[in-house]
């Protein structure tokens, strides 16, 4: 046994990081390598934060990034989240649709999607130079090249700013991606079925009355 | 004073229906009104459900619609989740995002978005009727006219679906919708700044193969 259940034996998949990540229901959607935990997130704009206050779940959407095994966002310090959740267990989930599947019946009806729930305590960096570095991550992620062409942060931006983070070490990934499975005998409905492709797609910039005319768009990752 | 304190008074707009639901931050941002929380809502394809189980959050996502005061989401009744949550406390949000707002300075980057997040106990259906009519909701407020051209659910499938529900009486929504906003004199530098706005969109169809050619497009009310 290797002390890392993660790590593949002899070709055989990934293993769950923890027992409260294992897939119960529909155990083939679970992937627990990394490569697919870490394409599936760094896709993302969007993540979503779970946390607790007085036994009471919130969820908020935040900016997510991935920096090596950490999975970060940012606030504002003056949001109540922000300094709320420095060692607090958190759940962090990114959700990816594909495809609406129509079916024949109500029940085969189906999304294809790309998931990713990362369960961890949640920590508030609070080195200067970490925060810089991490912000940079942030744009650079979305914007490659970008950071080195910004008027560069004051102090008082940096002390705003809340960079928070979980360790990406009990993560574990829910991929369906098998468009439309019917029940045998249903193809003789009449309904229109089948798959239909969604996703995300951006549109021309739309650059401010500041940038010259002719200057190239600003390079941008996603989507 | 009105018993329901999102009711406008002589034209203000509504406030938050509790102190939990209140924005603090930006309170610009926030909107209390049933208007604006059902497009954000009716608009969306996912939601994200934010519940606790020995202290730590999860968060799921799931198919959400709407019908009337309700917000609604499935499950199998063979996942944790579903089983778990009748009588809980849970949070239900929904993100959309709208642009990449790219400025001339790390920290006024930002999205503009549209979200709404709903406080509520969590209950699960048990009436047959009241299940039928919420899944028939499900599929038409995604493909409006399908439902009636499906083959009938069978009692099997029926009992293997989990229909839960929150009350939106407890829900607020945020927008931000004002593009760029740079801090004066940042516009000489000559970074390329301005809005990409982002979409989601469909694909062609993907009828299978019991379709006949020439049948048109099932009908999709998303995105």
């Amino acid at each position: 046994m290797s002390s890392d259940p993660r790590a593949p034996q002899d070709g055989e998949p990934a293993g769950p990081p923890s027992d409260r990540t294992r897939l119960r229901r529909k155990p083939k959607r679970g992937h627990y390598d990394r490569a697919t935990i870490d394409a599936i997130l760094d896709a993302a704009i969007l993540g979503h934060v779970g946390w607790v206050r007085d036994g009471q779940p919130y969820v908020t959407p935040v900016n997510v990034w991935r920096a090596g095994e950490r999975l970060l966002w940012h606030a504002s310090v003056g949001s109540g989240m922000a300094m709320a959740l420095d060692g607090q267990p958190v759940c962090v989930t990114v959700s990816h649709v594909d495809s609406l599947v129509l079916a024949r019946s109500a029940t085969n009806h189906s999304v294809d999607y790309r998931s990713v729930m990362a369960l961890g305590i949640a920590r508030r960096m609070t080195d200067e130079r970490e925060i810089d570095a991490a912000l940079e991550g942030l744009v650079e992620a979305l914007f490659p090249g970008r950071w080195a062409t910004l008027r560069p942060m004051t102090d008082g931006e940096r002390r705003a700013t809340a960079v928070l983070w979980i360790d990406l070490s009990e993560a574990s990934a829910k991929v369906r991606d098998v468009g439309l499975i019917e029940d045998p005998g249903d193809e003789t409905w009449t309904t229109r079925a089948g798959v239909v492709p969604v996703r995300m797609v951006r549109g021309e910039p739309e650059p401010d009355a500041f940038v010259p005319e002719g200057t190239p768009a600003p390079e941008v990752r996603l989507p």
